[in-house]
């Protein structure tokens, strides 16, 4: 298999069969743990300048590290759970976004594509 | 190359470049995104029962995928910013949580390893 | 002066003005920062059953008092960063929401206003 | 009755009896609704600087208003329901902090307590 996602997927399926916590993964629960991973991810940068937040310091980074981790953690569990493929996922949003953000009208922007007139 | 994350990181990469879109792209800003999207995956859960959410409609598990999609997107976007490895970093979450949450002794619990008696 | 959230206005004036820290207040972190604590609280009840969720332990219940208090205090430092009224803001939800969510069409539904047939 | 939250509480509950809504209203939901709130309140400023949050339009400070509004009427729902006093949670939580960051030692410095020297 050469797969990344898959790989880990299988690791993070038989670390909660150990430990019978698949009884808590229930989609709902999974995508409140997700959330309050990536708001503990925000909480590193929320008083940080931008500029800052490219800067860390090899400690904050290794802790930043743990959070991204923690997200992608749930991230998979919620996947594979809902029987969702997220490379095949992330595929059809980008062709969408390819779509909805055009390249010419957006450039430099970061308005909403709803904000863009003539468009839907 | 045979790693999905790798081949996804480099697509969007060109995403972002091609929209000039690198400067809206700090670490903070991308982790505020990261929680924004996670928000909007659990929107979808907010008031189902648990059990309603192992059984969504068609229609609304299409929904949820491209919030997953969106998910994975910024913290692909974020990892790769950062000069981070998602999958290094999983492997050693994985390896910390093993230490953390010995099946033995937290088998069908939820509590938190901090809750623990005789644990940091 | 009779009304609580001026009086609590005042005091966290006070309390940011003796610590210098208004230069982290802008609207951009106080919102990041709201949300962090939002999460916090949701982190409390991720794993509950929404019956357990009702029935907390009174050490835990501490806790989620203070976490109320965070979001609280974060809610009117950015309303007065805004110059907003949150009083004036909840009436005109309140009055808006009235028209959207008629009690005669979604009495016990939880159904999004949006997802009604008929309406924008 | 002088208070503004109290009389807040009261027109939530109204306007949740008229609609059934309160078997949607655990705890539980209700702080993931609340979180997806804040964050939608994050989207607004997500790709903002700092100074530019400081300067909304009005029809972008009309929009943030609301959503100053919607977390608001969560969290008095949710501290309802918990039977939780809102202004008696932001009085102990200020003394919490006045002790957690002396204002002699904190001056002009956005670090968590617990990164001070010296402290638990």
């Amino acid at each position: 298999m050469n797969s990344d996602l898959q790989s880990l997927t299988q690791a993070l399926r038989d670390f909660a069969k150990a430990r019978d916590w698949e009884q808590f993964h229930s989609p709902k629960n999974l995508a409140a743990a997700l959330t309050v991973e990536a708001s503990e991810l925000l909480e590193h940068f929320q008083w940080l300048t931008e500029e800052q937040s490219c800067n860390l310091a090899p400690d904050k980074l290794a802790e930043v590290e743990l959070e991204l981790a923690d997200i992608q953690i749930y991230l998979i569990s919620l996947a594979e759970k809902l029987k969702l493929d997220l490379v095949a996922a992330v595929d059809k949003k980008l062709v969408l976004n390819a779509r909805k953000y055009p390249a010419d009208e957006v450039r430099g922007s970061s308005k909403k594509y709803t904000e863009y007139k003539n468009r839907t």
